[in-house]
């Protein structure tokens, strides 16, 4: 294990100073907690919207704190849920008195302890709702999950549904919109390199010199298949049909894609694989509203790529060019 | 070697289609060409900015075309520079009577092939100016270079030229902020894993399980050292240490600081290194006005990072902060 890190049991600890350090215009620490929230949280007359996960998918998901989309982001060890005590925190950080959507990407243990955390805040007299992000159409239940796994579609919901927060929208409202969200956003990955978390300093899997896993899931988890390699259209090609057998779009539907490297990609051939989705959609009617290129869902130093498809209508349009100062997402 | 690509030998092409294809509406890809030029280019009564190089470094140089930034960025092929005819298309695209400055890095190719443009431009009646940027402080002389190489530090170049360009400087006003800036910006890089031109399928170099290189091209030229691998906090401090020797800043002076990666190297590793370098610098007493993390200046899937720091005066924050639409730095 060769990695730019100092002790292996303390990178997420390193990993938020240095983030916190990068952006203290936008975003703080919790002191004693792993949670990055605004800067000006609890944000006055706004619903608060908090995510979070296991670490190893920077910049999800402190990226994604600032105005326009998160409140607060809660992390855990890498590749592990962040416990209900840390989101927790999170939750009472942000809370305004107008409510907290917590948005959650669907592992067993990401699911229970926010659930649990929501029970110990609401307790406390907080009102919370949750939204659950299952946009892997890869496979149906998975080694940490029942269901779908949330992948890079997450981002989509953070987006959209912080825009509608600080909009003033209300938390049925928020909660609306994320839900709307995870109906219309579908994702599918795939690795041709492993991973090494490095407190267990050996790669998660292996692949032969020459194979790539099509469906792999963000820590690793088994995919669909895997081939030896095959070019860039063809991979691109696959991983959008099995996008598109599932969220079924009309010709004339408008979308949002995204083509997410898993963190060993280099950028040259995310653009290579955009080039092939691009023209699939176009060939088959469907409307590209708008295109994100680049590292939004990572997984430590994985090579490979997923591809995001988000149904688009007049309101998720409208939310999804609203402003954002989120450092992993300006716009 | 195993990528996510169609022909070795059509990378570039492909990228640049599919770069063209994700942000239609900031940038456009002149036929014929491999130039990507801002959408309106040329702007109306606007000095046009022009930079590029050889592929292999996205998103350099083509994420950086757009309003408030660059109005043409000319790809070469991977780790190549790009041709006199092709630069002078983009010459050519971009001059809307104002003239155009050229940013160049400084790589003896780049420099003979901007240069051979220049004229022929001038020849057709176009005013052209240029800059050399040449911010890495490893190593003087190198493979291809004569004096300093030109890394990350160049997008500071783009961003504060660029803004002054379309704030409405003179050519003379905007090569002036070119070069007070390069006058300002150093930088130097480590890798920890070498990166494969497509072409030549083969890595461009070698290093040890445990072995890493200090002040390494963003080509894969030599740098200063190859050792035993170390902390992020030491690699931070050496490569921090580095770049204090050689821009001598002053208790109170401000810099902006960039911690890129170079393709292959997880977020988490980088906001890792930004913790100690943003420590050494306030022990120091330099106040860091802003901090950029990310992948700004890649070599492919490269593992490594570099640090740039640019000293800053009021006229050089102001340009820092204004409004950038091009798609690798919105701001």
């Amino acid at each position: 294990m060769k990695k730019i890190i100092n002790d292996p049991n303390l990178v997420v600890r390193d990993m938020l100073d240095g983030f916190v350090a990068a952006y203290p215009r936008e975003v703080r620490l919790l002191p004693g907690t792993t949670v990055i929230a605004r800067v000006d949280a609890p944000a006055a007359n706004k619903v608060g919207l908090v995510s979070g996960g296991g670490s190893g998918h920077e910049p999800a998901h402190a990226g994604y704190v600032g105005e326009g989309m998160l409140d607060a982001a809660v992390a855990g060890e890498v590749f592990t849920s962040p416990t209900p005590d840390q989101v927790l925190e999170g939750i009472k950080a942000v809370d305004a008195g107008e409510g907290v959507l917590l948005v959650i990407k669907n592992y067993t243990g990401d699911v229970m302890n926010f659930d649990m955390a929501a029970e110990l805040a609401e307790a406390e007299g907080i009102r919370v709702e949750q939204v659950i992000v299952n946009d892997d159409v890869a496979v149906e239940d998975s080694s940490f999950t029942t269901g779908r796994r949330g992948i890079a579609g997450t981002v989509f919901v953070h987006k959209l549904a912080g825009a509608k927060a600080e909009a003033g929208g209300t938390l049925a409202e928020v909660k609306a919109v994320a839900e709307k969200t995870v109906k219309n956003v579908r994702s599918i990955g795939m690795a041709i390199t492993p991973c090494t978390v490095p407190a267990a300093r050996t790669p998660s899997f292996t692949l032969e010199e020459n194979e790539i896993e099509i469906g792999i899931g963000i820590h690793g988890e088994p995919g669909i298949e895997r081939k030896a390699i095959v070019s860039s259209d063809d991979i691109a090609a696959e991983l959008t049909e099995k996008v598109l057998d599932d969220l079924k779009l009309e010709t004339g539907s408008e979308v949002a894609v995204m083509v997410n490297g898993l963190g060993g990609t280099p950028e040259m051939e995310l653009y290579i694989v955009n080039k092939k989705v691009n023209e699939i959609l176009t060939s088959k009617g469907i409307r590209i509203y708008d295109t994100f290129v680049g590292e939004y869902m990572t997984s430590l130093e994985m090579a490979g790529v997923s591809v995001t498809l988000l149904k688009l209508d007049d309101e998720l349009k409208e939310l999804l060019d609203a402003k954002s100062k989120a450092p992993a997402f300006r716009c």
